[in-house]
């Protein structure tokens, strides 16, 4: 197990709680060899002979497979795996965190919809010019919200906002003639989508430019589905109403971005998703899951088919 | 029925629809007298002889009810009635709006509570400094909310908080003794409360200081409840974690107002419980039942007790 020696501690995984979550699992009676490293110069030295392989930082698939022949399932702690694929052996099994977030992802996502439908961006921006502007539109209520990507997250919001009587939340498999279709009557349009071949550039300005007037945006996915930059012309001249966006293609996001003025834009700096107070909890009971699957030689949850990219 | 002509046309009760709603009621085959005035200085002249008075525009009682010696019951369309209690005769019978912002205020008021869960008046801080600075927190489940005011609104948000999993969010009968046990252990206070004696500053700096570091506050009843110079003096510290205030006293905020640039501060223009798209057409299905009550001589829905102020 690798943890990442710059990480908050909420992330790391010592020996003894590894030790004590695998050693609930029934066909473990204690036997479990675990070995865990926070100095990732070492690695090369403390994976020898593993079989499985817990990754709390980011690193390099390939280099851990050269330290460990016998390595042959790697699990990760996020939910997207684009840093990872470009450097994963075809014979080790790599399975990431989704679900985990769902259900912060979830509240978070019906926060954005309720901050968008209630104008707070434009409040937000009105304060700045100390503008008195009331607006009196009502509830969330058959608004459409276009939901893209149903992993884990987006599936887990479905409900929430179908509780507050959202019209056609989600596509299942909305191909991209169905956007197209489903973009000009979209009131609030949220991704949850991963990065990968087909994703990238997604909504871009002539997609943008197809919402309605006023329409909001909230990104929880990956930043590189938009055009950040054509999203950001149309908050400032209004034609988007809002947008709440947690992810950006540079991380922290730099001070000189032109995103931090501009207006009708929330950020929120990555976090809205991951819940340290329960995070690693989570993703050891995928793991331990996916342990006992693994011994039991069954398909492993979570499993990403580097093909698809998730 | 008095319209107000500086108000949007959306708040403005035509002649045809309310002679057209009194019409649907069983007890009248078109034999009820409709007056309308849009014009202020003839309501002395357009309201003699009147029974009943349909109020859309603050205006004072006791002159109506000496142009009308008739007068016998108003309703008016606002929930608070804090500024036609004064010239209020013994002899009217009041009746406000309450429950008619009951469910866009609901959904308010969770939108407010999940904003202060996710922390956003302090990223909307944050950016205005430019600062990456994410906060992991879990979702709002377990977390304390404290309901002040359990009128129409106040009832209609409990089962919204409870779903999402909130703790021990209202007290329907909290005495001010029950309060300052209750505020060291809340996490979000929202206030509901009307402008009476009783509340006129009930919660004061004291209280304020004594909610735990971080604390959110959501105000959608009367500002005159808080001392908004302690609470601003909060929010700039930091001791509270942000705040969404939707009234002031004093509307429009001045654009002096030093609340214009307080941080973690969120501003929405007393406009988050009024929804335009449905507002008079609910204020109709109340006022209409009161008039089949009213003929009953039964107890209206939503009497004032000029003693208790709401």
């Amino acid at each position: 197990m690798e943890n990442d020696p710059d990480g908050p501690p909420a992330m790391r995984v010592t020996a003894a709680k590894l030790q004590a979550r695998l050693g609930q699992l029934p066909e473990f009676d204690g036997g479990v060899d675990v070995t865990t490293n926070d100095i990732p110069a070492l690695m090369a030295a403390r994976i020898a002979g593993a079989n499985v392989l817990l990754a709390c930082r980011k690193l390099n698939i390939r280099e851990a497979k050269a330290a460990s022949e016998a390595l042959a399932w790697t699990q990760v702690i996020t939910a997207g795996v684009e840093t990872y694929l470009p450097d994963l052996p075809a014979d080790v099994k790599l399975t990431n965190a989704s679900g985990v977030h769902a259900e912060k992802g979830a509240e978070f996502i019906l926060t954005s919809v309720l901050m968008l439908n209630y104008r707070i961006p434009q409040f937000v921006a009105d304060k700045d010019d100390r503008r008195w502007r009331p607006s009196f539109g009502g509830t969330v209520e058959g608004k459409v919200v276009t939901l893209l990507g149903v992993g884990g997250i987006g599936r887990a919001a479905v409900p929430l906002l179908l509780a507050r009587g959202v019209t056609a939340p989600v596509s299942e498999c909305l191909s991209v003639a169905d956007l197209d279709m489903v973009l000009p009557r979209t009131d609030i349009l949220v991704s949850t989508l991963p990065l990968t071949a087909e994703t990238a550039g997604l909504v871009d300005r002539r997609r943008l430019a197809a919402l309605p007037s006023g329409a909001g945006i909230v990104v929880v996915g990956r930043a590189g589905v938009f055009d950040y930059a054509a999203l950001s012309d149309g908050l400032r001249s209004g034609d988007l109403g809002g947008a709440v966006l947690d992810v950006f293609t540079e991380e922290p996001l730099p001070p000189d971005s032109a995103l931090w003025t501009c207006p009708r834009l929330v950020i929120t700096p990555h976090c809205s998703l991951d819940d340290h107070t329960s995070y690693i909890d989570r993703c050891l009971d995928v793991f331990c899951d996916n342990v006992s699957r693994f011994r039991a030689g069954v398909r492993l949850l979570n499993l990403v088919d580097p093909a698809r990219g998730y």
